[in-house]
């Protein structure tokens, strides 16, 4: 889907409220892609985000889910909005075994008030991708 | 709802797994209680676990309501056993403010294969909980 | 959890609106008990609200389950509102065999604008009620 | 994506055991089409499938949506399996206005115990399809 954002300056605005993020910057996210109505977050593994098999940890394969759907939803927001994720679901369909995880957030229904996105994450050891999980969340504006 | 371990050694074994996990060591989450059917985990605020507003971010939000979700059903599994998530969804209620969280999991509907289970988590700055979260979880036993 | 309904005619609202829903009527649903945050909905089983397996359907243990959940939200909601799904997820504990359903709708979080909401539904065949589903929803406001 | 079936005579098991839903019968909905790992449901509008609006009923469109992604699952499992719904979650995106529904199903991963399958909705009024809803499912195999 194509959609036209109603700020110009939307980019700038998503790698703002990025940067602010402490725990992106804990886990060492980084913004890889900024579109309007999609976002890809990307992750080098780390030994310490793992869970007890050495696979990045579920909490951390969704925070960079979240975080791709909600910037995916905040880039179609006016200038001035703040986004906050409602609620999410998210599948994990396999163990998240790679060297670096990219989570693929896409608007599917943006909104004045409430924007429908997904993520998709996939794991890199090579360059062919494993999907390792699926989110679907619910965004809220918040003006500033 | 009362619960009988079919493991006498569950606590142990929840605890042996949890400190394998890299990710809660790295954000400071720490077990607080272990019986049938139910695990809490607790977890101090930190500026570094933080969203743009300096509130605990969803994303840890969410990882202790997982384990705490996780470790209740794997508290009711036969020796050997290990726990994956199979899916998830929370809704953040509240902003998470607060110098302490503890997240409440809790299980619904043991079984054989597919375990489900909740977590509610409680933001704490004085002695009143406030209850930002709610998570609804799908687990499934690992054979060891 | 006590709440306070905004609008002491909420009792009368929710009759209306659930009198108006066609599907309500066609599976024979009934409102059994509305309190301000509390809607319990009840359900005799009939043949045609099968699944493959002569059990009740789960999109019926659904669609109990999200009425009763919603005309909960809807029973704390000022006068002239209307409530919609956003959305939900639900869980399908044990299959649905009885003679007799009861979704129970409780409010979780109420808003100005969004209310989390929980339903669990309960078969009976004696008086010894069998928890079959839960649901957890995210329901927004409508001014009328 | 393309998916094998296991069982070649995939498309004869989904529709008799569509064929037994008291439920899809009730309502009118119709197996439009059945290819592995994809199964779409087709329901006309009718006045008393409505909410109090006139629009399809919430629950309708579920009942479709799960079964498109049941049905899904259903067509890549080995001879011998049926198919039962552990959980899903749906976004109701609009208002489900239309003539007719159609629930596309999808497989996102299938599995030897849990598939992850979802399904969006469109309503039809004229040609051009409406997106009115996403759901997002995890199937289990039921061995006959």
């Amino acid at each position: 889907m194509h959609f036209t954002p109603s700020n110009p300056e939307f980019a700038d605005v998503v790698r703002a409220s990025f940067a602010t993020q402490g725990l992106m910057q804990l886990i060492g996210a980084t913004l890889e892609r900024v579109e309007p109505g999609e976002v890809d977050i990307a992750l080098p593994y780390r030994d310490d985000l793992t869970q007890q098999h050495a696979f990045l940890h579920g909490a951390v394969t969704t925070a960079i889910a979240d975080s791709a759907a909600g910037y995916a939803a905040l880039s179609l927001m006016p200038a001035g909005s703040e986004v906050l994720s409602v609620e999410f679901k998210i599948n994990l369909l396999r163990p998240a075994a790679g060297l670096r995880f990219v989570a693929q957030g896409r608007v599917i229904k943006p909104g004045k008030t409430i924007t429908v996105s997904r993520a998709d994450v996939f794991a890199y050891t090579d360059e062919n991708p494993v999907h390792v999980a699926t989110l679907l969340a619910t965004m809220i504006v918040q003006k500033g």
